[in-house]
């Protein structure tokens, strides 16, 4: 595909993705573009739009088969390649971020936690042993990395994400709350939690009015 | 002012709040939209077309004045009023939230902590003591709560946010990885954590063709 694809529309897949797969848990097999519009809330055009980006998927008169679908949308997210994941910080937010998103199931493994706490060295998170950084370059001869994941103070984001890309890491979830400036052919995706506080008050400002 | 302001640039403002706090921790007392444009990565025509959204703020020749631009997009974003918060789920998220955002400093005020589980009643976070969900509705009696953190499983979600809106809630940060179906007067920001995952999923895949 040569066309560029927008980011909004990127932004998106994700969520066609997850209402595909309760979906899939329901055991529905098809669905029309207008009743995955009414239990999603955009518009059915939104959606056919949206698809359309990637090739379409729909058969006119039979709506989309939901397996299918799902398998598509999965396969441009990458989906079915299963990346190995590390987490660089294990606070309270390494802690959430190991445990939470099912990564098994969305083809993302957790496979190491690196802190420079010695207190926190050698303690267990989800099965998995907290190391040194120290021992991260030895790690990464030996393992296949595909995203590292910052859950570390500002203060420090900067110097180990560096360290990271110098190390051969191209790809970082940051929770860190700071951009990095990173090579270009290092993708960065950045969750900046204060970011989205700050939205939610803008909506309750606007409402206010 | 009546014109509907896109969602980008609302998702903007923030980094630029972000920004010119730093600037402000600097010192610097002003600044030229391309030096801004400089440090944060973007054209110096997007900064002039974002900012004119509400009004502009740049003096032609002297650039912006970092004070009074933060202070602006502060009020822009509601910042001017103290938020107090709840949370609903102390497992790591939730503590993670609790302690992560600097809130006094962003006009949010972490005031109350609530749980089910009977392991974490009582228990403290952050300075403040958890709190079980049957003492919500008292709670919310005695105090003015501005925003709802839902930092808990998505199968409670559902159920806990519709009881919050019962209660008079009105905006809500919500973590847990479903789509809530609210009343129209209820605005929600979502973090689905493992969307932005599948984002960062598909940039690999992207670069990786």
């Amino acid at each position: 595909m040569e066309r560029e694809i927008s980011q909004a529309v990127i932004r998106r897949m994700p969520r066609y993705y997850r209402y595909l797969d309760e979906l899939l848990q329901s055991d529905v097999e098809r669905i029309s573009s207008n009743e995955l519009s009414n239990i999603m809330h955009v518009t059915a055009s939104q959606i056919r739009q949206d698809l359309n980006n990637f090739g379409g998927f729909g058969q006119q008169g039979y709506g989309y088969n939901v397996q299918y679908l799902h398998d598509e949308i999965g396969k441009i997210l990458g989906l079915e390649e299963i990346h190995n994941v590390i987490l660089i910080g294990t606070g309270n937010l390494g802690h959430a971020i190991a445990n939470y998103v099912k990564f098994e199931k969305l083809a993302f493994r957790m496979i190491g936690l690196f802190d420079i706490d010695p207190k926190k060295i050698g303690s267990e998170v989800g099965g998995i042993k907290v190391m040194h950084m120290d021992e991260l370059k030895d790690f990464l001869k030996d393992h296949q990395v595909d995203i590292a994941a910052l859950t570390l103070p500002k203060e420090n984001a900067v110097s180990v994400a560096n360290e990271l890309v110098d190390l051969g890491i191209t790809a970082i979830w940051n929770f860190a709350h700071v951009d990095l400036e990173l090579p270009g052919d290092v993708v960065v995706e950045n969750v900046h939690l204060s970011d989205y506080l700050m939205q939610l008050s803008y909506s309750i400002a606007q409402k206010n009015k």
